[in-house]
């Protein structure tokens, strides 16, 4: 009885990538060609593995995934592009297949090329060490600056499964596209499906999970989520089916990345509504999850709706500031515009004492509805982040 | 012998709008009708005193500025108009003018209606303290998060002056358009000016000198900036040189606002170069100036250029990050999108470790030229804002 899913094998070693003593090299392997799918940081600023990643994506179907952390291996040019092809090739001599079938993905530092010698010299103890059990290794050898590790699982209708496996706590704001944070995100399925809907499936999916999550507002240059299908079930999935797997697993990693924000102690769900479409609610949700303002009052559990309100007014979206009615954990705040009085902030500011709760804000009667995940900032992230480097 | 300008007065009184025992309610008055005009937010959400003063500068000529601390009177509805309008007529009554040429102004927490009795109550003393020398009460009377006032002149050619008063530490990322923070600014000068030119100089001034800073990328409910020209001196301002003068004080006034930004040890000029257009150029600045990475970089004084490089990456604009070259106070860090090493992240960290610096950001050989002001987010920036409320 494995926990994995069909076909699939993983492990991870330690190469001195990250200082020595920790889990850095991480490896997936689909013992059969997977189908396979992407999206990438829409950044310009492309990191080597990213570049690499694209190209090889085109080529067909994948074998495997070599991930890294300690190194984003971004801002390095043709020596980090080498680096990148050079440890998949050592990877795939081992594994005797195509380096061309190995997707890389790194994070850390920008501006540092992979240390590929040291990653190429664990190439055969990695292969050693491949165990079907060996998602937990995986999942702890791309952390960053993450506290817990990130693994979510979903069953597909016919009894085929979805493991997802992800990184990211900090310059977290993924925006990816067809061919999106540092997050990186590798989902295995053993269904069968083909490209087209895998690919169609996974591009949904992001929209609605990881590219609506926001950490710190910043948009890494080695975003990448990666699904691999290895059809070992033999079971084949529908596309609905498929797409409410994914989702299933992208959501519950992505609201683990806030939940894992670098120093963070809150998560804020904000939906908003009322807006003539989605995108227009979606793009006020993304300015007050971007807000510093409201994410210290978050930190501070100060029901600031005032900060929400600033917020929603500076979206570059229109409304009627009259109408808007502000909730926070069900306590409505503020109704035509104005606050609601007596102990409404105080019994809010309750609530945000809890580590989730929901920002609604209604801006008029339309249709259109979108919803972004915030954590909050304060003392802990400008630790992790004035010192990263040191 | 006057520092002030010719044809206006100032006073202070304290109102308890703030804590007992502060300043908190200035007034600045025109011997006679004063030319006037103003830029005001562009968010959505619009203060009480806003409205009111968009609406009477399109009436003409002005008389005074009434403006506070403690209290934005912004989602106050109805009664935060009254209560506006109710203190400028008590203000009118005692000068004996009309409350139709008087600019109310205010700054504080949102939400809250302006205590207009206590102002009103205060009316006779404030216009009985009335004084040429009055204008560092005034600075002082609308100080929020402030650490200290803000004032700047510049003398015109001519002869004629101009003498600049401004607050604002928290909620500056000012974007003021023709008929932009909470940051307040007042403008007098003795000059001979029409109401066109002194309306497009003070939209161009602001354009390039308060629309270009940031602290905390957020964008007021009450931001305001007005000039009044008294035409006291008899002194015919050319358009030219009234935008120079008016480009210079609100230039003094910015950065002063950047140097006072809530908690902030730090002030860096990004100055973003060789893009396409001007355009281009600033929306790059902008968003390295408002990325919290790097905010949080510049405290740890920590020359991470690679924050640097993948917030320009995610600003919109296209460019080709292989030609990216990056300064910080002269000393090169990255040429050809990849990092030059030896020892200059740590000579460009000894230079962060300044009050001041230059982040020189070359993105190729385009004539566009862009730059914004940055200040750092460290801990007393979490301080300020988690708590600002109790």
């Amino acid at each position: 009885m494995t926990t994995g899913v069909l076909g699939f094998r993983f492990a991870a070693v330690e190469a001195a990538v990250k200082k020595p003593g920790r889990l850095d090299v991480a490896l997936a392997v689909s013992d059969r060609p997977a189908v396979a799918a992407g999206v990438f940081t829409r950044n310009l600023v492309r990191a080597a593995p990213v570049v690499l990643c694209e190209q090889r994506l085109a080529t067909g179907r994948m074998r495997a995934v070599l991930a890294n952390s300690g190194c984003a291996n971004a801002c390095t040019g043709e020596p980090g592009l080498e680096a990148a092809r050079s440890t998949t090739a050592a990877v795939a001599r081992e594994l005797g297949i195509d380096a061309e079938q190995v997707l890389p993905a790194s994070t850390g530092v920008i501006g540092v090329v992979l240390p590929g010698d040291r990653i190429a010299a664990r190439a055969s103890e990695l292969v050693a060490r491949l165990d079907p059990q060996g998602h937990d290794a995986f999942a702890r050898a791309i952390m960053t600056t993450d506290r817990f590790p990130k693994v979510s699982r979903a069953e597909l209708p016919g009894g085929s499964r979805l493991l997802g496996i992800a990184k990211g706590a900090g310059m977290i704001h993924p925006d990816m596209g067809p061919p999106h944070a540092t997050m990186l995100a590798f989902l295995f399925t053993d269904a069968v499906c083909d490209h087209g809907a895998l690919q169609h499936a996974l591009v949904g999916a992001a929209e609605e999970t990881f590219n609506a999550v926001s950490v710190d507002g910043d948009t890494s240059t080695n975003d990448t989520l990666v699904v691999l299908a290895s059809g070992a079930s033999g079971k084949v999935a529908a596309p609905t089916d498929l797409g409410d797997a994914l989702r299933h697993v992208c959501g519950e990693l992505a609201r683990a990345m806030v939940k894992d924000g670098e120093g963070a102690e809150h998560v804020a769900e904000i939906v908003v509504k009322g807006l003539p479409t989605a995108d227009a609610a979606r793009q006020i949700a993304r300015t007050v999850a971007t807000s510093l303002l409201w994410k210290t009052a978050m930190f501070g559990c100060d029901a600031n709706w005032g900060r929400v309100l600033a917020a929603a007014g500076r979206a570059g979206v229109p409304f009627d500031p009259d109408r808007a009615v502000i909730r926070i954990g069900g306590v409505e705040l503020v109704r035509g515009g104005m606050p609601v009085g007596g102990d409404s902030d105080a019994r809010a500011g309750a609530v945000m004492k809890g580590e989730a709760y929901v920002v609604e804000v209604v801006l008029g009667d339309g249709p259109g509805q979108g919803r972004y995940f915030a954590s909050d900032i304060g003392h802990k992230y400008v630790d992790v982040n004035a010192g990263y480097r040191s």
